[in-house]
């Protein structure tokens, strides 16, 4: 159960955005912008990025969520899991295992990112802008990781439930809610 | 120097703003509703847990920034230093006391907040939109504080400098820029 009185049937983010919409307002603009909005990085990138750093956090709902929105974009969930697992050995570019490296900082602590971790980035083709974003990315699901859990969420552990939320976030982005009605606890913790 | 090409003379998270105002938007918009409109926790009750987030997490920008704003907001620069030091002795009342102890586990991690922290800022009054609030001011932080460290953003050591921007915030909140111009480095590191 939730900590406060949260509206029941919404899982993880949901919860706190419907209960609270003056905030969830401007936190789902800055989603929709960092994820979704055009970009140099690709939304599968970046959704990468996002689901790396919760899976750091070990927020269940984040890197459940996000991670399916990366698998929906790349058509492929093996990717997602081999970048949770070990991104170096993962099949993914040399800029994007550059930016996984400085949002892996960020998620410790922004004081970590050295210049060098920049460099290198630079090195494999990254821009300001890229390298901007990667940071921002990462800080960002500190708070999202945060707000989920230290509200003690309502975190479904059904994979299809998470599925199809990945696929509306991937098509639609996040400006509107992925989940409006009140789901079904079925299969779920 | 910034790890990228940040516009000079802009201190801290003005830095990434001006840099990217897509994203600025959102994260002021946030940060305005979070801290500077009606709540029934007090601006200076909101600066204090914004304040004491930052300093856990040894920013100096948001903490002296923030620090500057909760010290207008009370009139008296010292309760902040004693919250940062131990809040639990510090001159505040003993819901802010409990709402802080939430906000420096969420600082950690999410998923440290008890039920038994939850019932016991519960019964010195705190409601449950404090109790949401205080956890997403937490988590906030820890999103602002990456990013303006994350960005190796120019932190100036000039208090009179914060002095100045905490009075602009305190008064004007966040929705427009506290800094609009480039300021002089003088004094600052």
């Amino acid at each position: 159960m939730a900590h406060i009185n949260l509206p029941e049937g919404f899982p993880g983010i949901s919860g706190g955005f419907t209960y609270r919409p003056e905030t969830a307002k401007p936190m789902r603009e800055l989603a929709h912008v960092l994820l979704h909005q055009p970009n140099s990085l690709t939304p599968a990138e970046r959704e990468l990025i996002a689901t790396y750093v919760s899976s750091k956090n070990e927020c269940h709902f984040c890197q459940s969520s996000h991670g399916a929105a990366a698998a929906c974009h790349l058509g492929d969930a093996s990717v997602v899991e081999e970048v949770k697992a070990d991104y170096l050995t993962a099949p993914v570019s040399n800029k994007l295992k550059a930016l996984l490296g400085i949002a892996g900082k960020v998620q410790q602590d922004g004081k970590l990112v050295t210049a060098a971790d920049v460099e290198a980035a630079r090195k494999q083709g990254a821009t300001d802008v890229e390298i901007h974003d990667t940071v921002l990315i990462a800080a960002a699901f500190c708070m999202f990781n945060r707000y989920v859990d230290g509200l003690g969420t309502w975190q479904p552990r059904d994979p299809a439930m998470y599925a199809q939320m990945g696929k509306h976030l991937a098509e639609m982005g996040y400006k509107e809610p992925s989940i409006k009605q009140p789901v079904e606890a079925v299969h779920s913790s």
